[in-house]
């Protein structure tokens, strides 16, 4: 049976994933690949009505282990609705944030565990690990400096105080790099999108 | 600090756990305890909203490992912010269904396995498991044929068609009885409610 690749794309935020992945999708479809760009929820009805209970404003007592059992039903049904149906037909599918997100964000910058939080996953995804994971390596305060430019502001006291959580995030990036080296693949994400890109599709290419 | 006690009420359908329940219940308000009476997602409005997502008749594609996750997002939050607050205060919280529902139903009849909804569950409860579990044990298939006599109606093609699945309920829950023999307390359900309740009333006034 025909079966597709599996790449995950992770990074801290303001490492420039989104627009790096965009440039790589575009050049693998120019070269012929059939290629799906998702991101949870990425359009499936249940996923989308989970995210609507994580984000709801009005849901100001949920519980931090309630959220990441969420945010783990929520990608199961995204991966059991588009991903494996993608791969099935033989696709390349790139998932912008997948496990090592909630693993980074939830199990070590939110302190629930990172083992804690990779028992429930692995409970949402079984044996549906990426194949390969492309990391956007970037300094958090470079990362927050990035994002604030893009917004056409200088960073404020409220970046500063949260400074502490994307360095933690940071952290648990550096963590799972050291548990998974062979699945996770660091990219310098400081260099221009050319660079970055061209080397994500390196990488990407070398696991055809 | 003043701690209450957290007792869940466990059993397959048709094994009279809600009448028996409300009664032992109204008899410990009458000796003057300080009793909550609750079930999963017990009006809690973030649990009410998980439970919608799950309950919906549109998610016809809805996976089981996603409605697992669902329903341990549920319990988290209900326990959060319903038993543990009851119990801080001192209360005796009886819980109509909990993990061992999970385990039995999901984890056992619907094939996820035990351990795997165990996994989860634990993340959602943590150390937080009952101090006692009244099991209220009945045959499946006289349990079916309550549940039929209640409905004014004979047992028909479609609950024989489920007797597999309740049989299979059944034989989770002896699997947990074997597992967790200190906690889940059997009670022989087959006999009148006064019964019934009496010797439920006799476990937890033992537990004082």
């Amino acid at each position: 049976m025909s079966k597709g690749m599996f790449i995950t794309v992770e990074g801290p935020d303001g490492a420039g994933k989104t627009t790096v992945t965009n440039k790589v999708v575009e050049e693998l479809k120019d070269r012929g690949h059939d290629v799906l760009l998702t991101r949870e929820p990425g359009g499936i009805d249940i996923a989308e009505k989970i995210r609507e209970v994580i984000l709801n404003p009005t849901h100001t007592t949920m519980d931090s282990r309630t959220e990441a059992l969420l945010y783990a039903a929520a990608r199961r049904q995204h991966l059991v609705e588009k991903v494996f149906p993608a791969l099935e037909q033989g696709k390349i599918v790139l998932c912008d944030r997948f496990i090592d997100s909630s693993l980074a964000y939830q199990g070590h910058a939110r302190g629930l565990g990172i083992d804690e939080v990779w028992g429930i996953n692995q409970f949402a995804i079984g044996d549906m690990m990426p194949d390969c994971t492309l990391y956007f390596d970037i300094d958090p305060v470079e990362g927050m400096a990035r994002i604030a430019k893009n917004d056409g502001r200088e960073v404020n006291r409220l970046d500063l105080e949260s400074m502490a959580f994307h360095e933690k995030v940071y952290e648990g990036y550096q963590l799972l790099l050291t548990r998974f080296p062979e699945r996770m693949r660091k990219i310098d994400a400081s260099r221009t999108i050319e660079e970055v890109s061209e080397e994500a599709l390196e990488i990407i290419t070398a696991h055809f």
